[in-house]
């Protein structure tokens, strides 16, 4: 008999049906048993009743997690059992036959239990299946597609940048080493920029989801070692508010869509969807944190870059006072940025950048960049990185780059402010971190 | 004034227009100066005509690969002068302004020119744009982009896989080492599948397009050090004809909306769509080889496995004799295949595996796996493969897997394929191999 998904049910009351799913929970009652089924689709209460006694002795051993392979008849639940608002709440499979597909040893905590987030992590293989991981990633995959599908609309063109690069980019050891062919060290990428920016040669508009380490010993709820980046590079741009107009674009699609389809997450989370207004209020690094020393009446310590509690704030003043949850952060000093960040020519001190805080947190970084060659390699040098090291990358600009910014965000940390997660490796299905690959590593 | 794409020139024609874009050739003739200018949508042929001093003077210096803001004027072009069949053959657009936005330096060599692999793989910041490197990278956002569209319309979630992992989970130094934190060593991963077969346990379906790493010292045409594999894994299955089937949906959705957006670039790359008759022929190995043996009247030395010049073979003889450009081949030997391999109950020599073949070349590799926990136990002590080492995947089949098989296709692979190209490397933008990370590796 071919297998009707659990959300399907519905469709085919009175009829014989065969469905596969996972034990959520076992409740025995008298002599019948009766088990809430999980599959792919959804969830639904099965009831094995006394009569059926072939299928009552196979579900004595059954228990949670185990796999099973049912025969049953759908069933309207009498009025008074009938649980409105959820779903399947109306029904209830009959079973009249069991196969059992798969065992399961008994689970070393409840499916929705309250863990720490190291027990959390250990059991990944097990906790992803509870329906709060299951949110958090059937959320991601939508803002990954619903990112990707804005860009494409925006006629940027998909590309796969490498993981092993030739150096540490940005230096200081951010960079993982790794033993490469013949005794060579490659490193893991911190980032896809050189490569974005070498595509706009060829495309002018140019995206990459590509995957980021970074070796710095942070231990902190926004750090992971191992990133998911969604990067774009768009040429013949004015400055850079020409990138902020696109990715204002990207994060409404990404936002509209995920509202569309996952009303229901926010729900179960308890929490609001993002608000966002006509236009993305955008400040100044300046005026955000004269803004905060007054509206928060506190000295504001390093001027040259935000604090994370002058990124709680500002965001805490923009949904206040212009109803949003997205706040732009301009004109950063240009010592503060990386190498290839523009400067303005009218006030080289700051320059063509911005940052995107998204609830609290800077979830993207981007500017305009430098175009010409000559002024690439006098910046360089400027900084004590030797050109020769970025022959490869060089010659993007040597053989004519026109103006060009771009912008990077971190998939992690848009999902985790989407879900209002505390902690930005809970947005990581799999977080590596200084003290953990899958499991713990030992001290 | 609004930067026109060239692409859209046509429906401007007697008006004054302004574009962005590199010089692909210059040509004078006489008083007057051609250039054929390329921007992201296309290309249209530029005129400065000795009554625009200015934009005469400025042009005198312009070289090939600058890029260039030009103002003039759209022209139909006088009958004698049309191009048939080209895009923009019929206009040509009267230059009466120029800015430089980025000069070149004078090109090593030109860019249609033919390149060894070596010197094109040197350069590729400025060979990439090239029109037939464009067209292989457009073409493999397409099939990137395909093959998500389809395994998303046959409802399998997609997640990101990790990178870096805690072992080297095939043995036998196939993995990088990652120098990580605290002086312990990770690996690069060399496939996703403990990651996808995980997934199976929270979303049933679930895909991922990943980076992979090799550190096989093979410096063939069909080896890559870094590539991009697209994984799917699905649970309640059958057997490995349940995968087989999602599969072919997929590369017949990949082929077909290639062929849709791309007729153009198989005709510049002088080459067929791909053939796929109603059904994918499907030949166990044993077949396979007894057709090659006495189509091709020669000895198949290894029964065990398929050589590139078998697989080149029954290709050939599956395009005559079917029409199709894709065969499967099945039933490899379970000892010839990774631990996780499902062997057939009712003759355990044999597993259910597969292979998919694309016009000579294997581009996915797929079986259905062994799902019970013991099994597995069993399966990995038979092959001296220590099971606490892989303790974190363990627990999915600890708590409860449900039969399930999957596949990996190259990306690299299918885009070399699809393109007939002589090199895999060529499908990779940036290539990494024994002797290069984008430079050449010193030796």
């Amino acid at each position: 008999m071919q297998r009707t998904y659990i959300s399907d049910l519905k469709d085919h009351v009175g009829t014989e049906v065969s469905i596969g799913g996972w034990v959520s929970v076992r409740r025995d009652q008298g002599k019948m048993v009766f088990m809430d089924i999980r599959d792919m689709s959804g969830t639904v209460q099965c009831v094995v009743l006394p009569s059926h006694t072939e299928a009552l002795e196979t579900v004595k051993e059954v228990r949670t997690e185990w796999v099973l392979e049912m025969k049953g008849i759908v069933n309207k639940r009498p009025e008074k059992n009938i649980k409105a608002g959820v779903a399947n709440g109306d029904i209830e499979l009959e079973i009249t036959s069991i196969e059992v597909l798969s065992k399961a040893q008994e689970l070393p905590f409840a499916l929705d239990a309250e863990l720490n987030l190291d027990t959390y992590f250990d059991h990944l293989p097990l906790t992803l299946r509870t329906e709060r991981a299951r949110d958090i990633f059937t959320v991601q995959a939508t803002i990954v597609e619903a990112y990707r599908q804005s860009l494409r609309r925006q006629k940027f063109m998909e590309f796969q940048a490498p993981a092993l690069v030739a150096g540490d980019a940005e230096g200081g050891g951010a960079a993982f080493k790794v033993e490469y062919f013949n005794e060579k060290t490659a490193y893991l990428a911190t980032s896809p920029q050189l490569y974005k920016e070498i595509m706009v040669g060829p495309f002018e508009r140019a995206f990459t989801i590509a995957k980021i380490f970074r070796a710095e010993k942070s231990a902190t709820t926004r750090h992971l070692s191992e990133l998911t980046q969604m990067d774009f590079e768009m040429g013949f741009i004015k400055d850079h508010f020409d990138v902020i107009a696109v990715l204002e674009q990207v994060i409404r699609d990404v936002v509209s869509t995920v509202k569309e389809k996952h009303t229901d997450v926010f729900t179960r989370f308890k929490i609001e969807a993002p608000l966002m207004p006509e236009k993305f209020p955008v400040f100044t690094l300046r005026e955000a944190q004269d803004l905060i020393a007054k509206e928060f009446d506190r000295t504001v310590e390093d001027t040259r870059d935000m604090s994370p509690e002058d990124e709680r704030q500002i965001c805490e003043y923009a949904k206040e006072k212009f109803g949003s949850d997205f706040v732009f952060i301009t004109r950063f000093p240009t010592a503060k940025r990386a190498f290839y960040t523009y400067a303005d020519p009218a006030d080289p001190d700051f320059s063509l950048s911005f940052d995107l805080l998204f609830r609290g947190l800077e979830i993207n970084s981007g500017s305009q960049r430098i175009h010409n060659y000559d002024q690439m390699i006098e910046k360089m040098k400027s900084r004590n990185i030797n050109p020769e090291n970025f022959s490869f990358y060089l010659q993007a600009f040597k053989y004519g780059l026109p103006p060009h910014g771009g912008c990077s965000t971190g998939l992690e940390r848009i999902t985790a402010r989407m879900l209002e997660l505390a902690n930005v490796k809970e947005a990581s299905a799999f977080p590596r971190d200084l003290t953990r690959i899958d499991n713990p590593l030992s001290q």
